[in-house]
C-alpha cells in the first residue's frame, strides 16, 4: 500500500469526519489513545462553562439548577450504549480501582460460602492488587491462572470471575459470551474490566449476560487524564448487591441525613462520595465524541487500522516481532524489540506517540474516531526509517524516565 | 453597629485583600462557603491551561512533563500547613468517603483484637455510613454515643475513635488535643474529619498528636464542586498502616506491573487509582488562595465575623434562636426557626446564600478569605427585613427542592 492509497481510504472513511471532534497537535501521529484519549474540541468550553457560569455564577444552586447531582447517572446512561448496557445499569464516578473494589466485595457477599476471586495472571495489576486488598480485609482469596486455564479453573468455590476484556499489554480479546456462560454454569458471577475496550471495539454486556463490569474514562472515552471511571451492574442483580463503600450519595435519601445507611434503589447505591463536577463535565464532552456513531463501525475500522499496521510492519520492519494475537484482539498492538524502550523514545522524538511496556514491547493504539489510515502508513514509514538508520540507538533514547 | 462601622472594619481587615482572589457574582452575599467554596480567580485559567496546553498539546507526555503523576503528593504538601501537618503526611485524591474507608480499615488492622469504631451519633452521615459498610465487610462494629459521652466511651475494644472536628450542623468544635489524648490513653487511634474546619479555623494535627485525618477539598479549600479530598497519616504510623484499596498508584513501583501488591513507602501507599488531573488542577488553584495567610489570622477573623452575626441577629431578629454553641465552634452558625426552609428560600431570593438543614435550621458560613463585616451586616439587615414583613411566607418559598 502507498501513502496515496492510505489517503484514499481516509477520504472514503465513514468515520473520517469524527477527527474534527478533536484537537490534535500539528506534526504528531498520536497512537496512544489506549492510554490517554485525545482532547475533544468541546472540552475546554465545557469545563470553562462549568467553572465560570455554573460554579462561579450560580454557586451552590448549581447542584439542582445544572443537575450536578444527577451527573453520575446521566453519564452512565450516555456510556451504556457504548458497552451494550441498558439505561440505569451504568454509573460514572470514582476510579476503576475503587469501582472494582465495590463490585468485587458486593459479588462475594452475594455468593456466601464461596471465597475465591478467579482471575488471570497477566491481568492489569490494579485489578489484582485491589482483589488482594479486599482479600486481606474480608478473607477472600485471589486465585490467578494463565489466561487459557481460566475457564477450566472456575469451580464451586468461585464467587466471581474477574477478567479484562482486552489485555492491556497484548491486546488479546476474551470471548465474553463463552466465559460469562462458563462462570454462570458454575454458579459464579462474571465481572469484566472494559478499560481497554470501551469506545474502541464492540462490547455487548447484555448480549453476553454479564453481571458486572468496570471501565476507564480516560482512554478511548476521551474524558481527560484521570477521568472518572464507570461501573455496570445488570439490572436484575442490583437489588441483591450492596457496595461496601456505602457513602452518603449511595443512600436512599442522602439529604435526610439519617443515622443508618439504606441503599438507594437501582444503580445509585453504588455511588460513594461526591464526584468532581469539573471532571464529570470533561467526561461528558469525551463521551459526546461518540454521538451518532455505531459501535459496529468503530469495531470495523479498528480492525482495518490494526490489520494495516501489522501488514506494513511485517513488510518494512522485520526487526519487530508481533506480540499481539492475529485473531481476537482489541484496538492496540504490541511488538517485541530487544531495545524497545530506546526505540519508542526515538519514535516519540520523531512525532509518533506510542508507549513502551515492560520488558521489551512497543505498543500502538488505534482510536477509530481520530486515527486514520494515513496515520498508520506514516507511522510505519517513520518506524522503518528509524530502524534502517539505527538512529534510535543514540544514548539519549536509552535514559529511562518514569512512564505511564 | 452600623453599616459604616462594618465597612470600616473591612477597610482595616488584614485579610481584606484576599477577596480579590475570588470571583463572586454582583449583588450576592455568599454565606455558603462551608458547603461549596467560591470560585478562585485563577481557576478558570488553570484548568484551561491543563486541558489545552498540557493535555491537548503534550498528551501522554504530560504525566512526566507537567508532573501530573506527582499531583497527589504535591497537593498534599500544599494542604499540610493549613492543618498542622508536615510535608509527606498529606495526600490529595479520591473523596472524603473513600479516604475514610481506607483509614478506618487500616486502623482496625493496626489494632488487632479490637473491633470497635467509636463515633458520635450526630456525626456527618457519610462518616457513619462508611463505618457501617466497613463493618459489614470486616466484622468491625460502629458504636455511636452522644458527643459529650465519647470520651468516657473509649474502651479496650476501641480500635479507632472517629470524630468530625467541627460539626456540619451545629458548628460545635471538639477539643482535638484532649480527645486525641484520651484515645491514646486507651490504646486507640484517633481519626479527625476536618471537612468543616480545614481552611476556616486553626487546625494543628501534629500539635494534637493526631494519628489520622481526612478532609474535604470543595468547602473552605475552594477546590471546586466535588473536588478531590485529602487524607493525613502521621509519619510515625505510615509504615504500619496499609490501605485496603490497594490500587496500582499506591504500589512501590506502579509501572513495573508486578503481579503482587507491595505498598509504596510513605504517604503514597494510600493512593488507589488515577486521580482526575483537571480536578487536581482546580484544587491546586483553590489551595493557592491561602498563599501567604497565617492560620491564626483566619481563625481570628472567622470568630469576629460569626460573633458579629450572632450579635446582630440577636439584636434584630428575635424570631431566630441560636442553635450553635457560643463557645468552641467552627466558622458557620445555625439558627432554628419554625419555617426554616421557606425562610432560607426567601433569603436566597434576596441574594443572601446560606442553606437549610433538617429539621428547622438555617445555616450560614463565613469564609474568612472572601466574606467581610459588611457582608454580615447586610445579610442580617435583609434577614430582619424579611422577618419583619413576613414576605418569606409566600407559597413559592415552601416548595421543597432537593438541596445539598
Amino acid at each position: 500500500m502507498t501513502l496515496d492509497e492510505a489517503l484514499a481510504l481516509d477520504a472514503d472513511d465513514p468515520l473520517g469526519h469524527c477527527r474534527d471532534r478533536f484537537i490534535l497537535p500539528e506534526g504528531i501521529i498520536y497512537l496512544d489513545g489506549n492510554s490517554l484519549g485525545a482532547l475533544p474540541r468541546a472540552t475546554v468550553g465545557a469545563i470553562a462553562d462549568t467553572a465560570e457560569r455554573q460554579w462561579g455564577g450560580d454557586l451552590i444552586a448549581s447542584w439542582n439548577k445544572h443537575d450536578w447531582i444527577g451527573a453520575p447517572q446521566r453519564l452512565g446512561d450516555q456510556i451504556a450504549p457504548l458497552v451494550g448496557a441498558s439505561p440505569g445499569e451504568v454509573l460514572a464516578g470514582d476510579s476503576t480501582s475503587v469501582n472494582l473494589f465495590k463490585l468485587l466485595a458486593a459479588a462475594l457477599r452475594a455468593r456466601p460460602g464461596r471465597t475465591t476471586i478467579l482471575s488471570e495472571a497477566g491481568n492489569f495489576p490494579t485489578d489484582l492488587y485491589i482483589a488482594q486488598g479486599l482479600g486481606r480485609l474480608s478473607g477472600a482469596r485471589l486465585r490467578t491462572v494463565e489466561a487459557e486455564a481460566v475457564e477450566a479453573a472456575i469451580g464451586c468455590d468461585t464467587a466471581v470471575v474477574m477478567l479484562t476484556h482486552v489485555d492491556y499489554r497484548s491486546g488479546r480479546r476474551h470471548d465474553m459470551v463463552r466465559l460469562t456462560a462458563a462462570a454462570h454454569a458454575a454458579g459464579a458471577l462474571m465481572l469484566w474490566d472494559l478499560s481497554h475496550s470501551a469506545g474502541a471495539v464492540l462490547v455487548d454486556l447484555n448480549d453476553a449476560r454479564a453481571d458486572l463490569a468496570v471501565g476507564c474514562g480516560y482512554k478511548y472515552l476521551n474524558g481527560g487524564p484521570g477521568a472518572p471511571a464507570f461501573l455496570f451492574v445488570a439490572e436484575a442483580l442490583q437489588a441483591q448487591l450492596q457496595s461496601p463503600l456505602s457513602g452518603w450519595l449511595g443512600h436512599a435519601d442522602p439529604f435526610a441525613f439519617e443515622p443508618d445507611y439504606r441503599p438507594a434503589p437501582g444503580i445509585s447505591r453504588f455511588q460513594a462520595g461526591t464526584p468532581s463536577v469539573l471532571a464529570m463535565a470533561a467526561l461528558e464532552a469525551g463521551v459526546a465524541t461518540f454521538a451518532g456513531i455505531e459501535m459496529a463501525s468503530l469495531e470495523a475500522k479498528s480492525r482495518r487500522l490494526s490489520d494495516l499496521f501489522i501488514a506494513l510492519v511485517e513488510e518494512r520492519c522485520p526487526e519487530l516481532t508481533l506480540a499481539s494475537p492475529r485473531g481476537a484482539r482489541g484496538s492496540h498492538l504490541v511488538f517485541a524489540h530487544p531495545q524497545a524502550y530506546a526505540l519508542m523514545q526515538a519514535l516519540i522524538a520523531r512525532g509518533v506517540i506510542g508507549d513502551f511496556r515492560e520488558p521489551d514491547l512497543v505498543r500502538f493504539g488505534f482510536a477509530p474516531l481520530y486515527n486514520g489510515y494515513a496515520d498508520v502508513w506514516r507511522a510505519v514509514d517513520i518506524l522503518a526509517d528509524l530502524l534502517g538508520s539505527r538512529s534510535w540507538d543514540a544514548p539519549r533514547f536509552h535514559q529511562r524516565q518514569r512512564v505511564t
